[in-house]
């Protein structure tokens, strides 16, 4: 029998909650699959007094989270307080004790991935955070291991649960953002302060360490342009659907060029491709490769189960190489520092197809003036549709374009949004193709 | 820089010479992912005259399967000529000198993992086998890292792209199987004996691993019930339409009651659902897990470059564990000598929902005289479709059952064979829900 491996835990909130119920109620499959048994030597929380489905023995809690950070018996830290400080400062903590640590923290990862990597590589541990991405889908092993002999030239994730509920749920029953919004707060599954979800932020936290590991290069998250879904509106999706699309919030990093294109925002996709029958809570990458081509990892991308077994993993990953004397001489795989770091492309260089959906005066001459303003800037029409004649006011033109530069198409908007044919903002949702 | 680590491959064919262009096409990439440098000390075939578009010094090549086998420079020996002997041979031997083994032999490993995997834990090698499904889909590593913390109670796989391209094709298009299956042999799609793929066999091979895996139970080929796809006609496939149905041959593992059932064959799935997206030669395997719910892999089953880098991820991650002295220590996942092994569960025993396709007399009293034989064995039918009335001669009767027995099923459809009123063997496909 090999010795145990032996975990401390910094918060217990859901995924916690989910990694020690698996921990405890799986105890015989988990020694078996790792090789050791792993044993839960502390728990600090601020409060104990919430139920929880673990039954834990009282003397494994504490509420002082440095008897974790520095106790000798512990080998590995799980940090699941979320959030920057004093998650940061903790996970170093740990480090600089030579504990491994493993975190669920994307928004922490996004901002400060270079010194917490850089910390545990100079002591010799490691850092596990397959739970921060996708839930319980292994895509940051499968990034780090599975595809390590492919040059990977682009990834395409649905990683956001709440927006892709939200979306779903728009498209199949015709509410309004709002409404669902509401629905997904009062189902749990949004957030009470939605804006970190709905406004794209928590998609490009992700992105960063997708992009990072997917292409070897750091990306701040101030490079990622991200979008969010709080203006895509009814009519978007029926026009989408029109055009043989649906409407995802797709965390897109691709290699074009020698740069890196890393942007978060909602996106029309074939409907009949398989991101686009992704639905609900559930997450989807795609990764695009040199030599495999396309290849997708489903799965749900939240929740206490899903990541409390993506946490479990790690421990039991990180386990094996403590076990086999590795643990020391692995340097962490997103740390390469003679990576060939490719720039990020501004936004503006992006190239990409653009749905736009105008409210225009219903008379003559104006499809040819906003035509005559797209040709202006190099931009050609691919389709269009317009809808809805009425004896007065406003009528919806919706156009898709062939590619154009994303400087481009925004100067043209600007150009329309002022005429006087024209009576509200551009709506503008850029296209993927196939 | 750390010292090389040095392949043998035996076999040049399809899936060797994609992995030796990707080792010698991307040589820094892989240094960088993989920390060391990967060396091809010697390539053994019977056939160096086929022009090949890896270009490969000729000192390296050699006809004398021996010399990789024994080689002392070699750590790790790649098998890629397929078979069963002198496959099986020359992998033992290979281990016997203490090299790591990678192959993509899945027919090998189906009859002979216990063998090989047990000489290789006395050895104290290891044996990657990621090529030998799913292709460059990571499948292999997924269960056994990606979700090691979790309690896998299904597998659902489309796991040979033939079936697939040919279940596709005739989908799309309604050509009859016999004129798909001629154009996917054309295209290479299909090999010139398309046996053991549309048999389903291939897939009974590929079911053997990801059943090991997922439930640590060692299965024997012969235990697999296998069905292929050769009786499915466009009648079929049309009816599965008309229930909102796609007909895909899935490889499926589960248990069920303390058993574990694991069959291959024509199944019914809902048109929705992501499996039924799978199109064409790609396969996709779904993964339900007790923490993580479902989650689903999808990719290029098959292929030069996928699946060389398959087989080139194995050498790195074999090649990190040489690096850091952890490959002694590793015990090969499929071998846990204490792990619970399930029986399998007789086929007969099995329950499914059934669509069955039966060609009866246009007359009164038919319906209830094949309902009565399947009520006499206790099963119920939960949607029925009786087609083309027609003057004279026999019309379809489909029907979809609820949950039966195999064993029920197959005594009904043996009397409603021999009933006068129906004129050909009943077509029976079983159906997943959802």
């Amino acid at each position: 029998m090999k010795s145990p491996v032996r975990v401390g835990f910094i918060g217990f909130g859901t995924v916690a909650e989910g990694a020690v119920s698996i921990l405890t109620g799986q105890q015989a499959l988990l020694r078996r699959r790792a090789g050791f048994p792993i044993e839960i030597v502390k728990i600090a929380d601020r409060d104990f007094t919430r139920a929880r489905s673990a039954a834990i023995p009282s003397d494994i809690l504490t509420g002082d989270v440095m008897e974790v950070l520095t106790h000798p018996d512990i080998d590995l830290v799980v940090e699941l307080i979320g959030g920057i400080e004093p998650a940061r400062s903790y996970l170093l903590e740990a480090i600089s004790h030579k504990k491994h640590v493993v975190t669920a923290n994307k928004a922490l990862l996004a901002l400060h991935a270079d010194d917490i990597f850089q910390a545990a590589a100079d002591q010799r541990v490691s850092v596990g955070f397959e739970g921060s991405v996708g839930g319980g889908i292994p895509i940051i092993r499968t990034l780090q291991e599975g595809l390590s002999a492919d040059k990977v030239t682009a990834i395409h994730g649905i990683v956001n649960g709440t927006c892709n509920y939200i979306l779903s749920e728009m498209t199949r029953h015709g509410k309004p953002f709002s409404d669902v919004l509401k629905e997904a707060q009062d189902l749990g599954y949004a957030e009470s302060n939605p804006t970190l979800d709905v406004g794209g932020m928590d998609s490009a936290h992700k992105l960063t360490l997708l992009a990072r590991l997917a292409f070897e290069t750091p990306i701040a998250l101030k490079e990622i342009s991200v979008q969010g879904i709080e203006h895509i509106t009814q009519a978007d999706i029926a026009f989408a659907d029109a055009f043989g699309r649906k409407i995802k919030l797709l965390a897109i990093a691709k290699e074009t060029d020698g740069f890196i294109e890393v942007r978060v925002h909602p996106t029309m996709i074939p409907k009949q491709s398989l991101l686009a029958g992704v639905e609900g809570v559930y997450n989807a990458i795609c990764v695009t490769g040199k030599n495999t081509g396309d290849t997708i990892f489903y799965g749900k991308g939240a929740g206490a189960q899903p990541t409390g077994s993506a946490v479990v993993s790690d421990i039991i990953d990180i386990g094996r190489r403590i076990q086999t004397g590795a643990d020391s001489q692995v340097t962490p795989f997103p740390l390469k520092p003679d990576a060939p770091s490719l720039p990020v492309k501004q936004m503006e260089n992006v190239e990409s197809l653009y749905y736009l959906r105008l409210m225009v005066e219903d008379k003559p001459g104006v499809l040819s003036r906003i035509s005559g303003v797209l040709g202006g800037q190099g931009i050609s029409i691919s389709s269009m549709i317009q809808q809805g004649r009425k004896a007065e006011g406003h009528v919806p033109l919706v156009m898709m374009t062939h590619k154009a530069k994303e400087r481009h198409i925004q100067e043209a908007i600007a150009t329309i949004g002022q005429m006087p044919d024209v009576s509200e903002p551009v709506a503008l949702i850029r296209v993927e193709e196939d």
